[in-house]
This record gives C-alpha cells, sequence and structure tokens, in this order.
C-alpha cells in the first residue's frame, strides 16, 4: 500500500496510489496518516477499509499539491554520518556508534514544495535519505524484532545549512530545522512493498547532474540496528520518522563547497519510493 | 491566570487555579491547553470564558495526579550552559553565542510523576529551569518585539543523562529524552503573573539539601534574545516550550559527580511558578 496526502499545506487530505498508479482521495476514512492513526492498526483498519470501497473513491484533483505523507509527527530522528564516503567527505571519523540529531516537524513540506533558503544562509545543502515510519510505540527493543516496528518508508530531502549547523555553536539541530528543510514523499510504502530496504539504490541530482549516487547497501548502521539503538534513548511513537543518513556527495564535500542559490533544482529518488523535486527559492518571509 | 492539567497521563483534562489556590475544572471550555488553543488566541478566550463561567466551575478531585500544564507540544527546546558557573563546573566554556538542543516530546511529565532511571543509565541528573511557552508563530522575530511572541512561562527539570549525553557519540538529544525527563509544572503562569522573568530566584534540593540555588537574573542570554536567535533556525509554534538553561549544581559538577538512585527525592522551584517533586526510581518498562 502507499500512502499519500495532498491538499493545502496544513490542511492536507488522506489518500493512496492504487496498483494502476492512480491517485484516490481516502477522505472518507475519516482519519489522518498520523500517530492516532498508526497507533490504532491504521493500516490493518485501511486495508479493510478499501476492500470495500476503493471501486467508490474519486481521483484526486489534477494538479493537487502533494504534501507529506505522513502528518506533522512527534518527532524526526536524524542519523548522521551513516554512509563511510560522506563522512570521510565531511571531514569527520565513520562513527564507531549512530550519531542522532533532531530535525524540528514544523520543517516538514511536501515533496515538491521549494526548499527555503533562510534568511542570513550561504550553506544550504541537500541529503537524500531513506526515511523509516514507526508503525508502534518503540522502547528497549532488539534488533531481531525491530522490524515489527516499521510501518514504512518515504524518500526524504535531509536539507541542511552548513553554516548554521557547524558554525553556529555546537548541536546540529540549527541547521537542520528551517521551514521546508525536510521535504518527504511523494508517498509512504508500507514495508510489505519494499521486501528489502538495505538493497535500494538512492541517488540525487542538482539542475540535472546526478551528484549522489548510493546504495542503501552501504549504511554503516542498518534500519535494525538504529531502531534498537534509538529506542534505549527515546520512546519512538506511531508516525515518528528515522532519517537514516546520506551517502557522498552533498554540497559540503565539494571543493569548494557548493550550495543551493534561487532557482536550482533538487531532484532524488530511492528505488521503490518514488522521486521528489524541488526548486530553490529565498524564504518568502526572509 | 495558570492554568493547569489533571488526570490520567495522556489523558489529561484542563483546569486553573483561582485567586484563591482553588483547583477548578474547565474541561466545560472543551479544549485541551494545546497549540491549537495558544494559535487561536486561547488565553483571552478562556479568560472571557471564566468570566461567565467561574462561579460554576468544580474542585478538582483530591488526590488528581497533577499533568504537564501544557500538551505535549510539537518542540521542547533547550539551551546549554546559559548560567556562567554550570558552564564553569561543566568544564565547558560559556558560550558567545546560545547553544541550542533538543529533548524529545515523549519525555514530557507531571511536575510529581517520577523521575524514571532509564536502562543502563548510571548517570542521571537534575537540571531547574525557567522555560518560556510560545503564545504564536514565531519566525524571524527581533528581540524588541520577542516579548509578544511568549504565553507564559512553567518550572521545568531537564532531566538529563550525562553518558548518554557526553560519552555516547556527540550529540547532547540522547541525554535528554528518556521517558519523564521532563517534568513539567506545576502549573503554567502567563506572562502577565510574571512582571519580570528576569529577577526570579530558581532552587532544587536533593534529599533536602539545597544544591541548586540562583536567580534568572544571572542567565547568560535572556528570554528576547533567545526567541529572537532561536526563531532564525527553526519556526517556534504555539505551545512550543523553550527551556533556558540551568544554573550550577547539577550532579555533573560534583567531585566525584552524584547521580540520582532509587528513592532520591529531587525537589525544585521558582519564585512565582511553584514547587514541583520527583522521587527516582528505576524505569519499570527497563
Amino acid at each position: 500500500m502507499k500512502l499519500i496526502r495532498f491538499g493545502e499545506a496544513g490542511k492536507e487530505k488522506p489518500g493512496i496510489i492504487d496498483k494502476d498508479g492512480n491517485y484516490l482521495d481516502c477522505s472518507g476514512f475519516q482519519e489522518d496518516w498520523n500517530e492516532a492513526f498508526f497507533e490504532s492498526n491504521g493500516l490493518d483498519r485501511l486495508d479493510a477499509w478499501l476492500e470495500a470501497n476503493i471501486e467508490g473513491l474519486s481521483k484526486i484533483p489534477d494538479n493537487s499539491r502533494i504534501g507529506s505523507p505522513v502528518a506533522r509527527p512527534s518527532k524526526i530522528v536524524c542519523i548522521g554520518l551513516n554512509y563511510r564516503k560522506h563522512a570521510i567527505e565531511s571531514g569527520m571519523a565513520v562513527p564507531e556508534i549512530p550519531i542522532i540529531f533532531m530535525k524540528a516537524t514544523s520543517s516538514l513540506s511536501g515533496p515538491f514544495d521549494p526548499i527555503y533558503i533562510p534568511k542570513n544562509s550561504t550553506a544550504t545543502d541537500w541529503e537524500v535519505e531513506l526515511a523509516v515510519v514507526i508503525g508502534k510505540r518503540a522502547k528497549y527493543v532488539s534488533k531481531e524484532n525491530a522490524m515489527d516496528y516499521v510501518a514504512g518508508y518515504c524518500l526524504h530531502n535531509d536539507v541542511s545549512e552548513r553554516d548554521f549547523q557547524l558554525r553556529h555553536g555546537g548541536q546540529w539541530v540549527k541547521g537542520k530545522s528551517a521551514d521546508n528543510f525536510a521535504p518527504l514523499g511523494p508517498f509512504l510504502a508500507t514495508k510489505f512493498e519494499i521486501p528489502d530496504p538495505h538493497n535500494l539504490r538512492l541517488w540525487l541530482k542538482l539542475n540535472g547532474e546526478t551528484i549522489q549516487d548510493s546504495n542503501t547497501s552501504d549504511l554503516v548502521f542498518d534500519i535494525p540496528y538504529l531502531i534498537e539503538h534509538l529506542s534505549q534513548y527515546m520512546t519512538l511513537l506511531p508516525g515518528d520518522v528515522i532519517s537514516t543518513g546520506t551517502p557522498a556527495g552533498v554540497g559540503l564535500g565539494f571543493d569548494p563547497p557548493k550550495y543551493l542559490t534561487e532557482g536550482d533544482v533538487v531532484e532524488l529518488g530511492i528505488d521503490g519510493l518514488g522521486v521528489s523535486r524541488q526548486v530553490a527559492m529565498k524564504d518568502p518571509e526572509a
């Protein structure tokens, strides 16, 4: 099953993509794809509801905005330096235990929304990542049964401001949290759609040129390990997003570094998780 | 006005403390003290509603559990090393710009709930802090009008696991985010109740002995500066919590360090914001 959300930012409606690629409106299910939905066995309930109702669903209007496929979660936890070559290009050691940091959930945006270059930014950068969406409350989970806690997967661009992240006082959250810094989607694929999340090509193009191109088989710490690790430190709630890190090829790694300016086009994709596209522009509120 | 929430964890009901110190049930107002409430001018609407309805409100049941005075916010942002002597006791430099980090919002708990010592923890520590609750969306705010964005203030214990924070891989969020690591309250005092938030004594006792005792006049970065600074990096949403940092006297600062063990009693208070009390116990899920 593939979940989408569509419509005006902040007022998205729930939908799905069917087997023929049609985008169908699931407003009739009367729930959003949020914590309460995942917590209450929503994927199974939706499946049963679709069985009975899919014939009557209307297609979403042409040119609908596509939003994040999950509603604002309790947290977006990101993993730092989780691909060997990216650690090296960042001038940092390959970590021996996962580095984790948070992104403000207010940064969540749709997969085709603009990337807003924040006020005073000169170092806005891209990071294609595989994001995992949690399906049920996870606390002190062991890696052996960690996959039971996964609802599905999404494509994520962990947009990052490198000066804010690395030169403005210590903790990375400063460079990860601006509005529209977390384009998620275009859809959530439930875990049954992605039999092996550890063998997916992921790539990113800047203005048509491929500059990130790797495979999730290169993850330093795999998904079960990450869920075990994170759930020792904090309780993961249904709908929470874990972004598993980016491979080499970010702007910070170029010599000299290369950052987004107005009009730059970023396209990214992961096998089975679709393609997203963002155009960089000045934050209209800046 | 003083806001409270009471009842079972996760199902709290809204209430207030009236001028005579009575705890009154505001379930009839049919809202929670959450983002939607603050966003929609809730404090003014509640004020008007109380004008008409306060006589008919019932007292909350004796022995009610008191919860966090605000519902789970979109984020809890904390300021690191924001009192000079605490930076020194932590063996770190007094920062030149604010250090910020996140606490998982799943750590939020009531002011009299236990502190759970997490699995594998040997360094669970206390931090009395003044927390600011945001009243309206704040983005690129200047310090001159930053106080317009404040709804009120709460007492907060920014419970911290020092090994998780400092020795488990880089970013502080790991040591700040366990369940019950954010006892907030007992109440939110609206800003009109606290004419000068920069001159409040704050203190903490461990097993009856006062070990933190300072004043918010010693803050390195004051509240308007913090709101200006934070709102350059992320959008603060109504109901968001900013915890302004702790003064000297945390367990990490003792020689040798002194950390919580089962049965330890932590009491803390801030002028005008009440007193909270937590007993340390092993996490029952550990």
